[in-house]
């Protein structure tokens, strides 16, 4: 629901829609009198105890209620927490899209997979080109990522000019493209920034973030000390500019090259078809036309960095890979840290790599996408913003970069720690949160958005943590209009224990059921419900008295048809 | 099984019971002849897939196959990876524990809950003290660790000397009792000895980990920077230590403490009481004391640094805390790191802090109690032994031991990282894995040992994921000497869909089953087995088309009593 204060309409609006509570997406909407443009529109990954959920996106009721103001989505950059919700959020609000080339080509890729491309209003943008949208204009301004074709945003509105980072690092040296463009930040703060938007992932971090070219040398260094083995390396499949210096590493030491994993596939190859990737001729080989060349000149690169469940490494590990087998004679190189998290699933697949004989080298051949404290002071003293909202991070990493610019001299009263939902209504005069609208994640599960809820996320937990016990039995009317039993009472479970065990357990479990079943049938006439709720206490009472676990206890009682 | 090859009667045997494949307990047999020494008695933290599961403890079937060998537990220190698993364990094998004076008072707690106090026999060891069990001696050697009274053990046998160093650090300056016994060791390695069994944790670290000491210093500098707030301090329970250098600050800055969370006061009586903590009169209060004070004159040192859903500070964080709030005015000191696996837990638990307010530090207050590559270079260095058997770590840590190992000139052939089961025999002139013994994990659920099995774990990550559909349906016999159905069918799920989104899709199975049933009704003698199978398997495939999802389908087929 909006808020509640009359709106001022002279003022911008800027309302972030992403978000549960722990795990973000990244969506913001900004509204000025009818207008509302939208900034990224990412998904986010399960939090541990959403059992079965494959990814969680956005509710934007918000957006649906104000239809005709939404002029279109910005993207800043094409990582699935900035774009991963689209071809879902695009069924509902239609509106053109606007990105640079790689991220729109990411973009295509998935409208393709949903069949939207038909429906979709798609808009390339360069850098430096500035669109209309309404009363706002957004310019695209050169940044440095972990993926090319990285935009910031400046965002021009009546109430003044808000800059929006993205997700950014400052690296005068990438692989790809210019630096970010630190003038254009310049320049921008010497007119007068409004806000500034600034990307929080690394806020907790002294320092620097190093060039990603920092990590070509490295793995320079790698080749050249492992010439008899062969290579294999996992990265992020939308680290173009990593498996770029990959591919120089192994066309330097006379290498040809095979990517595995679906996304490794598809990413590179846009890239490729785009421009991003100069792949030397006759370097990329098929998985299949490895064989036709020595161990020891060749090199894998692959997905599965992350230790994820179906990746390709992670089946190597596991020798469900069909087509690569690992082991002694082969390095496997991590070119990745681990995301929080995924700290033991990482160190599952490398402890099972090692096992097999192969070496395995996890240790600083990555560098972060992400701006460190030393560069956040540079971008805000270059933009020198009036407000300071920190984004893209948890909470912890959020109050980090209050914190730091708070150093540069921001008082706490311009810093906002927006929650999601929040409405901070700002111009040069004022800044205040002045309301809050729905907001929240819709999970997905298989085909269905939206169809788990709560309830089945509790009821997965609760089985997940002690299984479930069902009772089954059959009335019919007795002669006294009462009920007596016809079949059962029938005592199954499943994931509760071990069923050998289980014998004598479930012989006394049968005691109780037929002993309350006999005071309640005796008592009153047989109620369905009051029956159940019986079966259903005595037997949960039983259980903890006897294994202090609480399965589900689930009876089915049914009525011989009339 | 014992191993295939007939016994080498002169070689010393060691044989590591702890583990899994990926989470490992401490428990080591050493066998000589006809004696057998036990080495720590750990239980391991559940993984990640294992719903449900409280702790995993070893299977010790090898001990209870050769009873009668068995002379003792030998304890290095008192954490519950080397000593959780001895109530389980000792009502197996009753043998003698042996344990330095703070080690053995936590086990006799644990003991006192298993009323296993009386049946036990318990000897205190002291340091530089030799205990004589069968064919081997054992020496109690000083070491330091993040909980005091550890010890590296030498175990004396005829085939030579085994040095197994427990889990240690090299610290010039403890907090409490003297440094690490260098010159024993180097006495040791001067007499010669046969292997070294080295604590492999931090194993892929440079350097060297700083002292506990240098912690003491830290926590100084936070109270000297927070004097207008209450200070809440997580740490380890075990960590009696740090717990001694936080009330030191606290007294130095005429703060009153109070403990909370039932681990830290339940491990902080028994090391007051055995002297290894020295409180300064009236510095230690009790919770509900504290209101006598100003919040800038108190201190709460708590469970809970690593996350823990049921830990005090958790409970703080979620205002589940019955005496505890915290907000704005608080300073909370996280000291301790993560333990890999724990970072998403602890990182709720900072954000939800955060935003109630509380100021948040969670860097730097700690340090590790394992030795990095520096000190097991020193070790090594001076034991000199004939072969290194890294232990204590995953599979990737003993790995980087065994490469520190052979970078002092020991050759691959004499460094051994045994999996769980594998009998290494070995003496001056050989050593070699000459077969494997019956070892694995047995699942602890609430009161049952082992009655969780892979069946269960399945089925609980099945109903976890998708949840589960039960139809359930009542058969009588009709004339033709067939069946038919007189209740039911009843279709009910949990933890698959959400019940109002369920409505169509629940008709539509319904259909599905009744169909299903016409089929097999009609073209044979109604068999139980098969028709579960047919609506068990029409149903599934439904819910695949329909939704993508493969709930668990339970047929609940009854039949009228005769």
């Amino acid at each position: 629901m909006a808020n509640k204060k009359q709106k001022d309409s002279r003022k911008l609006r800027i309302i972030p829609l992403g978000g549960l509570e722990q795990i973000g997406m990244n969506i913001t909407a900004f509204e000025y009198e009818d207008s509302i443009i939208v900034v990224d529109c990412g998904l986010a990954f399960p939090a541990d105890d959403m059992f079965g959920i494959d990814m969680v996106i956005p509710d934007v009721t918000y957006l649906e209620e104000n239809l005709d103001k939404v002029k279109g989505f910005v993207i800043t950059h094409g990582h699935e927490d900035h774009i991963g919700a689209l071809p879902y959020i695009l069924q509902k609000i239609n509106v053109p899209v606007y990105a640079t080339r790689l991220t729109m080509g990411i973009i295509e890729k998935k409208l393709e997979e949903h069949a939207l491309m038909g429906t979709t209003t798609r808009n390339v943008v360069h850098f430096g080109q500035t669109v209309n949208l309404g009363r706002f204009r957004v310019e695209f301004i050169k940044t440095n990522h972990s993926i090319v074709d990285a935009a910031a945003l400046a965002i021009y509105s009546p109430a003044g000019t808000v800059i929006h980072t993205g997700d950014f690092k400052v690296d005068y040296t990438p692989v790809y493209g210019d630096a970010i463009d630190l003038q254009r930040f310049a320049e921008l703060g010497r007119n007068g920034v409004l806000a500034l938007m600034c990307d929080s992932t690394n806020a907790e971090r002294p320092g620097y973030t190093q060039s990603e070219r920092t990590v070509g040398v490295t793995i320079d260094r790698l080749f050249e000390e492992h010439k008899d083995t062969r290579i294999i390396i996992a990265t992020f499949a939308s680290n173009v500019d990593r498996v770029q210096q990959i591919i120089n590493s192994a066309y330097r030491f006379n290498r040809k090259v095979a990517l595995e994993g679906r996304s490794m596939v598809q990413i590179i190859r846009i890239a490729s078809e785009l421009g991003y990737l100069n792949v030397p001729e006759g370097t990329l080989v098929e998985i299949d036309d490895l064989k036709n060349y020595p161990n020891n000149k060749t090199c894998i690169i692959t997905t599965g960095s992350q230790g994820e469940s179906m990746a390709a490494l992670t089946r190597m590990a596991e020798e469900t890979h069909r087509k690569l087998k690992v082991g002694p004679g082969d390095t496997i190189i991590f070119s990745s840290h681990p995301i929080p998290g995924n700290e033991k699933s990482i160190t599952n697949v490398i402890n099972k790599l090692l096992i097999k004989g192969a070496d395995v080298i996890f240790q600083d051949v990555h560098v972060s996408g992400h701006p460190c404290q030393e560069e956040l002071k540079l971008i805000y003293s270059l933009v020198q913003p009036r407000y300071a909202i920190p984004v893209h991070g948890e909470y912890r990493h959020l109050i980090a970069q209050a914190k730091v610019a708070r150093t540069l001299g921001i008082p706490d009263e311009r810093i906002f720690i927006l929650q999601s939902g929040n409405v901070l209504e700002l111009d040069e005069e004022s800044a205040e949160v002045t309301g809050s609208v729905t907001t929240g994640g819709i999970l997905v599960d298989g085909l269905g958005v939206g169809d788990v809820g709560n309830t089945v996320l509790r009821d997965r937990q609760h089985l997940a943590e002690d299984g479930i016990v069902i009772v089954a039995l059959t009335l019919e009317d007795d002669d006294h209009g009462g009920s007596r039993i016809v079949a059962g009472p029938d005592i199954t479970s499943r994931g509760f224990v071990y069923v050998k065990e289980a014998d004598v357990l479930m012989n006394e479990a049968d005691v109780v059921v037929e002993n309350e079943l006999d005071k309640v049938l005796r008592t009153k006439a047989a109620d369905a419900n009051a029956l159940r709720t019986c079966v259903k206490d005595a037997l949960s009472d039983f259980f903890w008295k006897k294994t202090k676990r609480r399965p589900m206890v689930l009876p089915m009682i049914m009525r011989v048809d009339e």
